[in-house]
């Protein structure tokens, strides 16, 4: 089985994204109307499913994805947050119906209702009803909810410690992933995304949140950055910070996808990161969707590359199903209850 | 010849951080002594250099260092413009000093003046000054004074080009550097560093900067932060983007250097880069400053890990001296005059 654990609904109806500009409309201006969901049927879902991801998942072999909302438009610095409540629950309760509509091949993961100056505990809420209520198997956590100006704390900080207590209770992991840039240093998918990846890696070295969390789970997409490239410069950070090695002190906890758009990417993460903390995903579709002139195959197509690795088969099938299946233990439930 | 074209006087006498200590002090409270640099002799300067850097320089067999102020303390978002001004002079004044002492080992880059809302045309007197008077080869270009906030305007954004026109006029580079970082999220070498790397490179991406400075060369140091690992997205952004290929748009301008301080990161490196945009340079002593327990070797003793890549001697001194001297002219003018 092959479990692509990083994939967005970028391709839902028009409609979400109408009620997206009224919303932020009418917050920029009550006098403008109130925005209102305008009906999606169950068959406008499908086919912008059929036609896109589920396509693409047959086509390139794959069985199923671990499906949240599009990443750049949870936009948590847009409005306050009443505003990111609403979105955030409109978002989920789509992802619920695509992966009601197609439970063999989408599990859900949810959206927070994250907002600037707005303490993580109150995405406790929504966490809970996206597990509990909607089937979601984990969560998007977003580091920065600013957009780029990372004006909060860093994700050591006691400020985040009842939303882990929430993650551990349940039992889900968090891929830690920004979103859209405000900040025009930053393109979002070119540079805030890889940067975020990469400072999240470094906020747990320099702090200790695993040794008060040994059961939290989180995941850095895109191949974690930064990390793999400057795997040396980080192992010899954690030695000049007196931190137990790389292994013990975060890797026990920190897992890399393979959003990496290129073989020779590729083959570093599995050349310096241990077979046990990659999982397998293509953020289908996300920042890149052409296709390679190199190759004739699309850029996030990455099972090819994880194909073409001279690595025994029992480690591809870690990386495609085995450590998703346990990083994400509710999905392994759910596929165990059907006899997978 | 091997040249590392990315040094750091980490070492400088103690008289310097006592100067900057009491600068800072005198800032935030005026009724504070003025600062005052006590003397440094020449000896102090020659111990500081011989016990350290050519020390390293020579056990590793290395030739010269092309020499800047620590990176980490330019610290632009301290002070005002004045403060940054005279913390600059004296940085600069020193490495003047270091390059007179050891003419054979070490040539100059230069600080800037920059400082958080202070145009960055307001340099260009002390980049005249270093190349002019005191025979700098380059700068340091601090893409984000501000410490950390990135509050200023992208690099390709009309209020750098006084200096970028500057720089071209004079023929010398820049090497785009972040210095310390006042962002509890971000460690200024782990995370600060690399993720301005990587926002520099997409910045240029985004934009047509070297269509308006044909002759500009600029300098992404630590190996490109997290572009060679990404070449992928990157090519993929820029077709998704409709700006011409990489080798087109950027790499006629830009280069990478060896700041990558493991094996697989320097393959990753030489595989997915044209090996004329890669320069030699350890940082040294910068970031990383232990020994690696899997080889023995310092971290940064990346010239290890080039002498391991199986790729032809020619391109090795490509790396080591060829497009170094191509891309600092007045360092290869200079040589020249020596009869190297």
């Amino acid at each position: 089985m092959i479990i692509d654990c990083h994939g967005h609904y970028t391709t839902a109806p028009q409609q979400l994204q109408d009620y997206r500009d009224a919303q932020i409309a009418h917050f920029e201006d009550p006098s403008k109307p109130a925005p209102e969901l305008k009906h999606i049927s169950d068959d406008e879902i499908r086919e912008s499913i059929e036609k896109n991801q589920l396509r693409a998942l047959k086509e390139r072999g794959c069985d199923m994805t671990i499906f949240s909302p599009k990443a750049s438009a949870m936009a948590h610095h847009i409005g306050d947050e009443a505003v990111s409540k609403t979105w955030t629950r409109i978002n989920n309760d789509l992802i619920k119906r695509v992966t009601d509509l197609f439970p063999d091949n989408f599990f859900g993961v949810c959206q927070l209702p994250q907002s600037v100056g707005v303490p993580v505990k109150n995405s406790v809420e929504e966490l809970e009803r996206c597990v509990n209520e909607l089937g979601m198997v984990g969560c998007n956590l977003n580091p920065d909810p600013s957009g780029g100006h990372w004006n909060g704390p860093p994700l050591t900080d006691k400020a985040w410690y009842p939303f882990f207590e929430k993650l551990v209770e349940l039992d889900v992991p968090a891929m830690i992933h920004v979103s859209g840039s405000c900040n025009p240093n930053f393109h979002h998918t070119g540079a805030h995304y890889i940067n975020g990846d990469t400072t999240a890696f470094m906020q747990f070295l320099e702090g200790d949140l695993f040794s008060d969390f040994p059961d939290l789970r989180l995941i850095i997409p895109h191949g974690g950055g930064a990390v793999p490239y400057h795997w040396g410069r980080y192992r010899g950070l954690a030695d000049m910070m007196k931190k137990p090695a790389l292994s013990e002190h975060i890797m026990k906890n920190v897992y890399f996808d393979t959003c990496v758009y290129h073989q020779p990417g590729i083959d570093l993460l599995f050349e310096v990161i241990d077979v046990e903390n990659i999982l397998f995903a293509s953020e289908m579709f996300g920042a890149v969707k052409g296709i390679d002139p190199t190759t004739g195959h699309y850029f996030d197509d990455t099972k090819r590359y994880v194909e073409a690795l001279d690595i025994p088969a029992a480690d591809k099938q870690k990386v495609y199903e085995g450590n998703t299946r346990r990083v994400f233990p509710r999905l392994d439930e759910a596929l165990k209850a059907r006899g997978l």
